[in-house]
């Protein structure tokens, strides 16, 4: 296995910088792990869990002699670190980041770096309701799809390495424009977390149905919403405050959609609900079969279930 | 184990049919399966599939001597059927059925019964996004909840037998109001559904997002409502045309809601967002432990897919 870079700083801890530590060192893609994050709390778990080989208190000693650096912050604070880091960065380091929008990532970041970095924006889609250094695991990328929104004039060299790093790690890589890449991931992503936080906060509000019958009956539907809405808030925040244009107009299109379907309803319109619904029956098909969700029903909470009675 | 009824009738034969004939035999609850589907293909399946001892073409042959009947069909035949089989039930036996709403299936019910037969409306709250006698399986209903809706005089002994029968495939049950369950569902189960099956049609309406690009960068969040958007699409269009008043209200709610959010969102309100996705995140953990979902991140689709690669 040839590596890739001697050293990779990870600013940022969470469940992604876990998951991408684990994996370069399970594949030998890098020599040293140098690593940063803001409590000191991360800091020290990241250390015991052997995600990374050193750990140091700022951002700017930690990317200090790094060949590449991935910053897997909430995207609000990006712009600070890309300042903070921008005197320390190696002559010709490769610079990228983990970010769920990438206009405002270009432009929070880019400013700030010196033109002997080569700056590739990306972003791998995956992720697990989970945060924090213990939720990562290096299968974490394996058969989901990394994005790369590289600038005009990108460097082929450090592109064509970090094409192959997330492909090692398990990704399938794609490039594309960072405008396309926020309107896309306004409709797979942004807008259905939005959706669910919103009908998990009603349910929550309703106080006419208690509690404990949400919860309990939330099988029929309700508990996929909660587990979409368990995400971490901070990021969440940061990524609609961040691709706010997008997602303002998907969930406009959301809003004309639903009345139109709740004016089928109110009007008893049978023929057209029953056509909608197996138009996006045909949907899932294509999930399944591109590999991006397993087939087996209930999204294999039986199996799940079997596996953990057997322990 | 004592058996509950000495010949059982399902009307229907899909997804809960066939799981709870399934567990009727695993448990050994009764003597003799008879079942009436509408198309000739699922009636052969679910005589190959050992779901059922006796298949007859018609639904009031099945119900003939039966002790306790199960109308499993989709809300809005249920009525027809109920008419069709009213003269050939047996005095004394329990008539139930598993429909998603409860009051508009007692006014379509309850009419053509003899006051002979205990009709006691029932809904398991459990399912997959799978459809058809071959979908069915034993464990379907286990921790899940049934709830009961007794009309005022329900007898005491019918009740209590049904409520065993549930119990011991599994099941927890509960009794409440029809109406009131009608809008605890409206929560748990029927928005959330209409929301997925919006969300699933605007991401397929868009033409400037590819298919294969929504599909291929599903797993961050859209993946999880093409699942739910992909249950029968007859089923679910009974269910909105039959709980209407309660489906409308919760989606004027949630449009509210959404509103809010997205006010937000344009005019930045970070803590307003940050503050309302804590709140939902702690809703989770109440599903995770009334025991509703497993605790394993993503679904646990990694240990479904470490099952997968074991097989």
């Amino acid at each position: 296995m040839t590596i890739l870079y001697k050293k990779v700083a990870l600013i940022g801890l969470g469940l992604i910088a876990s998951s991408i530590g684990h994996g370069l060192k399970k594949h030998g893609l890098c020599v040293t792990i140098s690593g940063h994050a803001k409590t000191s709390n991360t800091r020290k778990k990241a250390l015991e869990l052997n995600i990374i080989d050193e750990i140091y208190d700022s951002a700017a000693e930690a990317v200090l002699g790094a060949d590449l650096v991935i910053i897997s912050t909430p995207v609000g604070v990006m712009g600070d670190i890309a300042k903070e880091i921008s005197s320390s960065l190696k002559d010709g380091a490769t610079l990228t980041d983990v970010g769920s929008v990438k206009k405002a990532v270009i432009s929070l970041i880019k400013p700030h770096l010196p033109s002997s970095v080569h700056f590739i924006p990306g972003h791998p889609v995956a992720g697990t309701e989970r945060s924090g250094p213990e939720s990562g695991f290096a299968e974490l990328f394996k058969d989901r799809w990394c994005l790369l929104t590289p600038l005009p004039n990108t460097d082929e060299v450090a592109l064509s390495k970090l094409t192959e790093m997330w492909q090692r790690l398990g990704a399938r890589v794609d490039t594309m424009d960072a405008k396309h890449h926020d309107l896309v991931l306004a409709v797979t992503s942004h807008s259905p977390h939005l959706i669910a936080y919103t009908m998990v906060g009603v349910a929550d509000d309703l106080r006419r149905v208690t509690n404990s019958e949400v919860v309990n009956y939330s099988a029929a539907g309700f508990r996929d919403f909660t587990r979409i809405a368990a995400s971490d808030p901070t990021m969440w925040r940061d990524v609609f405050l961040h691709n706010k244009e997008a997602t303002l107009e998907i969930l406009g299109r959301f809003t004309e959609e639903l009345f139109s379907l709740q004016r089928a309803i109110r009007k008893g319109d049978g023929e057209f609900l029953h056509e909608y619904f197996s138009r996006t029956r045909k949907i899932r098909r294509g999930i399944v079969d591109a590999g991006q969700d397993t087939d087996s029903p209930d999204f294999g909470r039986r199996d799940s279930a079997e596996v953990t009675e057997k322990k």
